[in-house]
């Protein structure tokens, strides 16, 4: 056994509450390096009374690693713990004290979750498990309302530039929203509302208004109440990193310098404030002079920023809060926002814009979720053809396991945004692999989000041209592709399974493209079969039962001798399901399933 | 390279804000794999015109890891960076996106440290980083007034139980102050002082009365002022995780049950409140049904808590909280109670009663320090004769590296406690083995804390015979003993290397249990040689320079030809000074320095 790969820490995502019964522990070994682990659990005032010996399951492998869980309920709500592994002869033990090949006396050098605390405990909406996400612009998405257009607003459909308007506003949304209903989106997150001067508008003014551009409060307001009635939530986007160098404090500080009363508002590091050789003496946002950054450590401006996201919950009755340049705002900022949200709506659902590893923010007392550009990176990157489905299983694995599931269940999965290339473009404007792209999003865990357009095959490069004007001309709209992504949301929706259920790899090799994968719940089990080539395939994988049928057509699907063979066109894909009547298991693994299936070579 | 054993997170003690101009980066690679290892760094917003490659230096190794460190200082607070490994020929980077042979265009794929806020810093009281603690159990220590003797007092010095009382008090303290000044001690902390039915006073009845048995409010004012005339810091003990069944709360619940208005104080399982086959029908301590738990998340609760906390800063000046069970409380009562803490003195010293793994709670947000009992256990064992001098320096290098280095320079390390065998019977009863592990504690990274009596010889095994009375009979006490201890507390305070300064292993073998290790800062080094055997034994060192001198009796002492031969007395110790006229690294490493001698045998 490779004692150098052992891995656990008594917390974060290795070591957390799930709800009030339940704490979820990981243990990482080497890759196929051990045959079985197990979490021997007690409590530590009554280790002998309270034994217990939990098998763990391979839960996800990346390249290096296989990850183990296991789901521990303490009788008396502490857990001490530590770890067994088994690797052929060899049995290791894993705890507090160290790796040994003998077992300590316990429970003095265990591992310890000394108490399950609710309060500490990490919960995260649940609407935001069931929703499927429409992105939108909304300059871009429609003009409803010509007399607000701004000065110098350019025809609909023209070039999109870095500084051109084009008078997308609320009453479009409004105009559309039964194009969104049909669709089958459920929540919508809009980039910026409020008062500014750019067209992106992450550059605000005034945080507690409506641009006139768009609409006003009132509009607003009107809008959040017509979609909560049709049943979509809505998700504005908190700028705090930074303002528009007009918002009124930060001219105050360039009219006054030191004297002003709001210097401390932002982060002048000299003054006179002004630019030097293209760096401003000011805190920005990367190196734009036109957005100064907060100064969010001071209680002024946190109590001004914490009384707009207040404000619009309370207002417009907003669902949740997605938040720009997220990481750079300091954690006691985070802290004091969770509060005043989720005590404004509990239900709030709380999305930062952290493109790295962001567990610091996921651990119950910021955020809920991220925008998952690893994701992203990681689907786009395999349906380019740049990986095998080996290395994109394992690239996906650890993805899973790097965060608690909690925000697994919420983690915002986008496939492109109005920071990166059209969803199209980013895969060479295959629409083929688009949809299997499309397909892999909305058969997996997290929360999916479409970026307007996109399921009309809309398309572009990076900025500016990823920022179109929505085609709303049923001509130019592709609408195929269009019934494509209503029938993948339905499913979706349809079915908790491909939601809330089990994941787990049936089928990914070294050197090859393709990848069958299963969602499970206890109602409802799911395979879905892809090939990820320019080749017609044939993918087979043994199977235990007959009863499949088509997800999408409803089609019979019968096995032969135990084997289920699915041809498929080039980037194809095939989704198979049935009905099962008993029991299996949610997060807390099946300890008995057969592993021997897993990682299995997919038969051509 | 063994790529599994490499290991980094962008995070906690991996990663952290120092103060505010630097961050603090460690890494992880196999033992005595890796020749070399840099980080790579930059602002993401400008990497080509901020790159700046730092050598990392070997910081600790364990019995599988080495441990390299480097600090980063930022020029736009914004840090990127990756890692680049060399082991050979080979040539590993290490990023956000995994471990590869091939550097990724940076910087998308680097690791981000988003941004140094000073809010978020993680700071530590300065005055703990110089203090020596002196702990004291007031029943025990001194009976300075006889009129306030509980009932059924035993004379002094009589044979200690679980229940009995010596009559010890406030004004027994006052009396000795003189004694501790001598001793050279600068802090005291005192086990619970506040009303309870018991001797240890763990279970509180009245948490803003000083106990009577002790004297009153006002005497222990008097004590702190004395304490602070005479430069010696105050740490009381906060017993928030449980109360006595007699706090007043608490009896109203067992008299009105559920309609008790305290009923949610406590964490009721069920009604009635009752023990059923031994097990409390409400959270308690372990399972002692005389501590009922507190509901801290309640907010009368935390809020009559917190007040406590507070009224004792103000009310005495209070230096510092120790802080029982401390892992049994809630994470938000932590953030909230240092919040509370630190604004009614900036300076208070914040140590948890932590046994296990602390780093959850010494993130800069909860604790300032820990109870290090995980040093206590691998001293004991070492001095014991437990382990070899190669295996305690992997050990102590993998509790160095538990923390980030600001828990480090205040962790509260103690050889024994109220909870544990007395440090001379804990070594067999051994002079010279006690006398080595003190001497270890006075030289070593922390806070060094000194069980009352000990320093005079005190002995007894666990709970109750640790906690004897003080022997205050001249005649009767170990003066060497103490002699021995002034010495060496002298040392220390006199000395910032043996506080602040660089440590690390000259000297550690496999099978030896000897060990010479140097402090240095950059006024003074100092090289300690330690016999941990009982046999006599010469240790040898090449040494670069002749200027050294015993720190203990002022002697010149000269290597012949580059190397110094150390004779040793079984059990025996030296310990060599030179002072120092060029600037020396203090944590972040001098690059440069020879690592050829590090870990070379102790030669005989």
């Amino acid at each position: 056994m490779l004692l150098e790969a052992l891995y656990h820490v008594p917390r974060d995502k290795w070591a957390y509450a799930y709800d009030k019964e339940s704490v979820h522990l990981r243990m990482r070994t080497k890759r196929d390096d051990a045959d079985a682990a197990y979490v021997m659990t007690g409590d530590k005032y009554a280790w002998d009374q309270t034994f217990e010996e939990i098998a763990m399951e391979k839960a996800a492998s990346d390249e290096l690693f296989d990850y183990w869980e296991a789901c521990a309920r303490p009788k008396y709500k502490r857990l001490s713990y530590l770890f067994r592994i088994e690797s052929g002869d060899e049995t290791a033990y894993m705890s507090s004290k160290g790796i040994m090949h003998e077992m300590q006396q316990p429970p003095g050098n265990n591992f310890e979750f000394p108490y399950i605390h609710e309060i500490d405990l990490f919960k995260v909406p649940e609407w935001a498990k069931e929703a499927v996400f429409y992105q939108i612009m909304p300059d871009r998405f429609a003009n409803g309302d010509t007399a607000n257009d701004p000065e110098g607003t350019e025809p609909w459909g023209g070039e999109p530039k870095y500084n051109n308007f084009f008078g997308g506003d609320i009453q479009g949304v409004i105009d559309h929203l039964d194009y969104l209903v049909d669709l089958g989106v459920n929540a919508i997150y809009f980039t910026p509302l409020f008062v500014s001067p750019s067209n992106h508008k992450y550059d605000i003014i005034d945080y507690k208004k409506v641009d006139p551009q768009f609409g006003d409060n009132e509009q607003l307001k009107a809008l959040v109440d017509l979609c909560h009635e049709k049943g979509i939530r809505v998700m504005l986007d908190a700028v705090f990193n930074h303002c528009s160098k007009e918002f009124p404090p930060f001219q105050d500080v360039l009219e006054n310098g030191e004297q002003s009363k709001y210097a401390d508002w932002f982060h002048i590091n000299s003054f006179p404030v002004e630019v030097v050789d293209g760096i401003p003496t000011y805190d920005t946002f990367g190196f734009y002079e036109a957005m100064p950054k907060f100064n969010t450590a001071n209680p002024e401006v946190k109590s001004y920023l914490l009384d707009v996201a207040e404000y619009w919950i309370k207002e417009v009755k907003l669902d949740g809060w997605r938040l720009d340049v997220a990481d750079e705002i300091d954690h006691h900022f985070w802290h004091d926002f969770r509060k005043v949200v989720k005590q404004a709506n509990p239900e709030a659902y709380i999305v930062g814009e952290v493109w790295s590893d962001s567990l610091a923010w996921l651990l119950g007392d910021q955020f809920d979720s991220v925008m998952n550009y690893p994701f992203s990176g990681t689907v786009l990157e395999f349906f380019n053809g740049g990986m095998d489905s080996y290395t994109f299983c394992n690239k996906i694995g650890g993805l899973l396991m790097r965060y608690p599931k909690q925000s697994n269940e919420v983690i915002f999965n986008l496939l492109c945004s109005h920071d990166t290339p059209r969803l199209l473009n980013a895969l060479g404007e295959d629409k083929r692999k688009m949809k299997l792209a499309v397909a892999f999003l909305f058969t997996f865990i997290g929360t999916p989000c479409i970026y307007y357009g996109d399921e009309i095959g809309l398309s572009g490069e990076g900025d500016p041209n990823c920022r179109k004007c929505m085609e709303w001309d049923p001509g130019k709209q592709d609408l195929e592709l269009r019934d494509f992504y209503k029938m993948l949301i339905s499913l979706r929706k349809e079915n908790h399974a491909l939601r809330g259920g089990h994941y787990r790899i049936l089928g990914a090799c070294k050197d090859d493209p393709c990848i069958i994968y299963e969602r499970m719940d206890s109602e409802t089990h799911f395979t879905i079969w892809m090939n990820n080539s320019p080749e017609p395939r044939s993918l087979s994988h043994a199977i235990e039962t007959e009863d499949w049928t088509d997800a999408l057509t409803g089609d019979e699907v019968r096995p032969e001798e135990g084997i289920m063979h699915i041809s498929l066109e080039p980037y194809g894909f095939r989704i198979l399901s049935r009905r099962l009547d008993q029991e299996t298991p949610s997060m807390v693994h099946n300890t008995s399933r057969k592993e021997s299936t897993e990682h299995s070579p997919v038969h051509r």
